[in-house]
């Protein structure tokens, strides 16, 4: 089969690998309904991140059970399945305190952009529907995968309650989708940071109740205007840098959470700095396993819609052309038809 | 009268100040039932903080009130009273949200190792008792002031809830009082590490179920084995220093939350660390006043006794010999009766 290959900074490549098998009995083997793009891919495509070789591209998926290993139980062959981008057994104790990104199995999907994926871990990765969904709500299932789950996480950790008032750093495809968590969670108030018009659109389209398009310390002078001075009771990280998290913490009112889900490039926290601002802090990578049942809910009884964050759509075979696209700003997030 | 003031680095004295008036209309005179020295008193007492000059020791206080000014309304002449080391007006945004100790007025109160007392924003940060308490509470009444406030919020801040594993890193007072209060909390586990036989038996008398005296990688692993390789739900970080902190942060299950309530001196978090283990952080100047009524009624009912940690008891005139002791660890902490 033909799949996304990335070579070295810039140089993705959709070629011939070998079709992927089962390896171990608690395999499976998906057919992609799609896949996509994802933020967090353009590091090593800008060369920002050190790569050991070829790397087969791709961690978000949703498609179809083609074979199942030996031990697995809960999928079967002709079933459509979503699963996390961080592939967990589901029993250890981390993933049964609601922590499946930390499980003591994890591992880290790869190799999704391509027709046909192995997924490690398959029962206690993989959520089954009831049904075979409907074709328009793909892009919704897939985004649950990943960029919904952890935009969901932001919320989560930022514990956004109904009523709070809520900032999200970062007009990304996952603060798009940190919007919409926290309308769901009941947020009174959401305040999107973002300069960019189709960005700001999608996030009053999705529950932002205002816009910043400041950044820095008069994006920062702007929130506590509009907060009286207070503050927000929670915080959505989703960039990563020093800079966005330092405009993250100078926002939140003291005892407030900033859930943060943006990897952090260079970041540094200091200790006296949080301390006397009584700023709480949860991040990591998303354990989207915990929140698929309900988030697949959602997307079925058509609630949300988190497929419009994908703004490109591209056959699997341009994936290359959708790299560039998303390096450039041209696309929030692309959608690849497989 | 004679009070205590902070020359130099280890020159404490006892010498003749002038009495303490009322200078707003919203301050309070308490005259001291009893006053204690704290560890962060050893901060400048070893020359390790700088000083604007001398320096009015003391912020941990109770005692009957003496005085009001014309604006005081819920404390009275001749009530005894329990109040915050963080003075707050308990009106603010940030005091209703349960975080006095980042009031928009707060002060940190001083002076308080003087036989009087000035109180600002008495309304605020003042509890008065129904009747005079029985001589023996004084000490426990005034653990409430600070120590025992802090270590409750370190319990709070990371989230202790029934069951719960707990591991409190730090056994000076702060510590021990953590201990109690993760039992007050219901934890099932908690684990106190020390390495001093006489705060080991404290510890174990408020409710420790475990005591682990080996620190650092070794303190790490023993708490591993411990918790069956997971770590533990809640972590109190009662010290403030990067090493504490590290040994914190290893021992947290990925989704615990740390209370940090040592004053961070030189710590620095590293951004990818805190991600990629999924620690929760929460820490700041302990919001006593929020805990105050709840606490003073464990007290008065008997039902918790924190005063056990005083022990050293000296009259004030001997502060000087206060401080050495617990510059020496002689003593963990000293009560002063004025």
């Amino acid at each position: 089969m033909h799949a996304t290959v990335l070579h070295g900074a810039g140089d993705v490549r959709f070629e011939d690998v070998a079709e992927p098998k089962i390896l171990k009995p608690t395999d499976a083997i998906i057919k992609l309904s799609a896949t996509c793009i994802c933020g967090s891919d353009l590091w090593p495509y800008r060369g920002l991140q050190p790569m050991n070789g070829p790397q087969h591209m791709g961690h978000e998926y949703c498609g179809v059970v083609v074979e199942v290993g030996s031990e697995v139980t809960t999928v079967k062959p002709g079933q459509f399945v979503v699963g996390s981008f961080c592939l967990s057994d589901n029993t250890c104790p981390h993933c049964q305190h609601g922590f499946q990104s930390s499980c003591e199995q994890r591992e880290f999907m790869s190799g999704a952009q391509a027709p046909y994926a192995r997924i490690p871990l398959a029962d206690g990765t993989l959520v089954a529907t009831a049904e075979m969904p409907s074709e328009d709500l793909i892009p919704s299932l897939l985004a649950v995968s990943d960029v919904l789950g952890t935009g969901w996480y932001a919320a989560d950790a930022a514990r956004v309650q109904p009523g709070s008032t809520v900032v999200v750093v970062g007009d990304g495809a996952v603060g798009l989708m940190g919007v919409l968590a926290a309308k769901q969670m009941g947020a009174g108030r959401i305040i999107a940071m973002s300069r960019h018009k189709s960005r700001q659109d999608l996030a009053l389209e999705y529950g932002a109740t205002d816009i910043i398009s400041e950044r820095g310390d008069a994006g920062v002078a702007r929130i506590k205007e509009l907060t009286k001075n207070v503050g927000a009771d929670a915080v959505l990280e989703c960039v990563g840098t020093q800079e966005s998290m330092q405009q993250a913490i100078h926002v939140a009112r003291p005892g407030s959470m900033i859930g943060y889900v943006g990897v952090p490039h260079g970041v540094e926290f200091d200790g006296q700095q949080l301390f006397f601002s009584q700023t709480g802090m949860l991040g990591g990578p998303a354990p989207v396993r915990r929140f698929l049942p309900h988030l697949m809910d959602l997307v079925l009884t058509r609630k949300i819609n988190p497929g419009k964050v994908f703004d490109l759509e591209l056959p699997l075979a341009d994936v290359a052309e959708g790299y560039r696209a998303m390096d450039e700003r041209r696309a929030i997030k692309t959608l690849l038809r497989v």
